[in-house]
């Protein structure tokens, strides 16, 4: 079965049912790639008004490239629908603090900085990557289940505007050195609220075994609470949520925000004090694949407004300012890596199958996600038009792993060649910011595409870099 | 339950069946831990003639820290039990190759120079490394399923011992590097010959589902013997597979034997070429907790040794030259990681359950094989003695991520407290070399410690490090 079918590959269980075959192997998955994408008439894939194969001759590959128009994009609707959602009483507005784990480079930092956004950083490096880069401090919210007193003592000298507290003896901690410094530390209390969600299914349990958070369920919430009270070196902003990543409707969102306004609400009752804020965390989900279907930012934010505005009611307190944390939902869709093909090989499945195995030049270094969380990617043909039939195909890295797989599940052109550029959209979150030097692997660069130009945002890895820290 | 009985924990499913209770927490697990390791009369670990107290205090903590004696004495024991168990007729003599993706700097490059030992490398940066550190160039081998030309000229130039050829496109593309470069090269074709083993399992199957290698029941592996053989540019020297890792008996080896001197003779009878080696790749497993019963070097190579006898002797061939690549068998267990405790907190896991949750000042950018592979770790507290009880505790990171675990499952001291130190055995393999900047974490120092002396092989990443490639 030299090309074998498409349904029968599926029906044999060698490829997954979300997967479809595609009608033209050159056709762009629309939904799945950065705002500037598309494909020219003879199948080059152009971002950021660039053929990508200029950008392969300029910066060579595997290259990280993130259409700067997306991102910016991305971040401002972002920004706009949370605060139209949440503009009109009885609501009282709502900030966005990008979660610069997914990506930061001082480049991106910068863009935030313009752009208006919040950020959320989850430890001292990430701290000094926005300092470094002109954030203003109180738009900087600080993450982290274990906190250095450095990384606290380096926050409150920049003036952030919140540390979230996630333990009890963080309290005292930051309480401590607030009192060193002389400042008065605003403070969120991050708490674990029994709600895991996660796609489309969550799981609401009164107990989590994780180590993020103050258990409300346990007492360790409001002890918490009763503690940042009795410190007149803490503020007590409100309380904090996050509960998953890669969700896909409301309804979780909805329970958390139904838990968390109780909270405040027996905060004020019970300890007069009203929490001018409320943190719902971040999570939304993003298309990896066309077997995801995300919310748009608009629905999100509506979503949440609604429920905020009825719990809020319900239990009588006036709704705080809320606060959001999107990372993957600016950052992943905004980005592609591009990848030159090497050797292409046939494997047999048995039964007469066949999985056309596309080794490219980058792998597990540049993406672990793959091999990390079981995920899911797309991919195209970058370079050229292909008149050849869709092949179900793997697209396999470089590295000495046999789970060193980029891109699970693909219908690619039977051509396939060496000296062939892949695609793979939505690789702008966790990829480079979890990216290793395994094999002695160079990590690709990092390079924005806007209106036609190159800007590099961090170069190509050295073997010199590479052996920097190297003493012999 | 405030200190829950374990049997209780164990019979709730929240304790893994593997996982011993104790007599004495403070007690090593000798096992697992390097040849010179162990605790003094006030409970402080040892390692390499010092206490981990003092190491932390000359280089901080995350550290990577190798017992040179134990990883030097790993390398000659293996490289001896190989040459004794094939040294007398009809066997050939045995060559081990230390995989250098496992853990590789220039210093223990220069371990395995002084030492005899010959060295696997999987891309052109661990070859370059390799190089650099004064390897002769017929001791390495480069691997790769996807060698780029320049990774293959630098071979040639550098005068490698051997190709492993991996697929077809690779033998015309060695064979034209070669031509060009007017040198003769040395090649093995990697076989994928339907033996996948895994810990004390393997599967025997006709067909892999994987990048690597030529399939011998396709044909493609007689095909590469055949278009070798036809090329004046290349020298084969033999096949070669490897069945997969963490593997704890010889039945797996013994199948793949018999596959590969099957394949040998048929060169031999079929084509008239002897082949003057065998590869028999890597795998060989190691301890990572209690759990894990791995064969000695010498089990091993006595298992092999008999095997490719007696399937020579079937088959009427004189016994090729036999090489092993172990990695993880010689830096996994000379490693242990030295971390310093921060938050500690107790999780509800409801029915009465408690898990201690230990947070350290590192985490899954170190380490993440915990995440990558839900691979099992031990740890012991290691800068005092505790008289407290044991608890079943989880250690984990300090990243913005919930499946951030460095030891899923582990009895502790009830009473570690901030400021402990955590030391984690088996962690010199595939830590390091898969280490991140993930939350702009920065690497720790990877330090050799030997008779009381410490030598920093790589120093601690700092955060100019981290922007070195960041063009802002």
């Amino acid at each position: 079965m030299a090309t074998h079918e498409a349904g029968a590959l599926h029906a044999a269980g060698h490829a997954p049912a979300w997967l479809l075959v595609p009608d033209d192997v050159n056709d762009l998955l629309q939904p799945l790639w950065p705002v500037t994408a598309y494909k020219d008439a003879d199948g080059v894939l152009q971002v950021g008004g660039l053929p990508v194969t200029e950008i392969a001759a300029q910066v060579g590959t595997p290259a990280y490239v993130i259409d700067e128009a997306d991102f910016r994009g991305r971040a401002t609707i972002m920004l706009g629908e949370f605060q139209e959602a949440f503009a009109a009483p009885p609501l009282a507005g709502a900030d966005v603090y990008y979660a610069a784990k997914a990506l930061i480079t001082l480049g991106i930092a910068r863009w935030l900085v313009e752009d208006g956004l919040r950020v959320d950083v989850a430890s001292g490096g990430e701290l000094a990557i926005l300092v470094r880069a002109g954030m203003p401090g109180e738009r900087i919210a600080l993450h982290g289940n274990n906190k250095a007193d450095r990384d606290i003592e380096t926050a409150l000298q920049a003036g952030v505007g919140r540390i979230m507290i996630d333990s009890l003896p963080e309290i005292n901690q930051v309480a401590g050195i607030a009192g060193r410094l002389g400042v008065k530390a605003k403070v969120m209390l991050r708490c674990s609220i029994g709600v895991e969600a996660h796609t489309h299914e969550y799981i609401a349990t009164s107990h989590e075994d994780q180590k993020f958070g103050l258990s409300v369920a346990d007492g360790a919430g409001l002890e918490a609470v009763r503690r940042v009270l009795a410190r007149p070196e803490l503020e007590l902003l409100g309380v904090h949520s996050h509960i998953g990543s890669q969700i896909f409707d409301t309804n979780a969102f909805a329970l958390a925000i139904h838990r968390l306004v109780a909270l405040t609400a027996t905060i004020a009752h019970e300890y007069g004090h009203a929490c001018p804020e409320l943190g719902l965390g971040g999570g939304f989900g993003v298309a990896y694949t066309t077997g995801h279907d995300p919310l748009t930012p608009r629905q999100t934010a509506q979503g949440m407004a609604a429920a905020v505005a009825k719990e809020c009611q319900a239990v009588g307190i006036a709704a705080p300012r809320v606060s959001v944390e999107p990372g993957r939902a600016i950052a992943a869709p905004a980005g592609i890596t591009l990848y030159t093909v090497g050797v292409t090989k046939e494997v047999s499945l048995g039964g007469g199958f066949q999985r056309l195995y596309i080794a490219v030049d980058g792998g597990m270094s540049d993406n672990i996600r793959t091999a990390l969380y079981g995920a899911d990617y797309s991919a195209t043909l970058a370079s050229r038009r292909s008149e050849a039939p869709p092949r179900l195909a793997r697209i396999v890295g470089q590295h000495c792993e046999s789970g060193d797989i980029v891109v699970k599940d693909e219908y690619m052109p039977a051509d396939i060649t060496a000296g062939d550029l892949v695609a793979v959209p939505v690789t702008g979150a966790y990829c480079r910011s979890m990216s290793s030097n395994y094999n002695a692997a160079l990590r690709p660069p990092v390079v924005a595409v806007k209106d036609g130009a190159i800007r590099t945002l961090v170069r190509r890895e050295t073997l010199e870099d590479l052996l920097a820290t190297d003493l012999g």
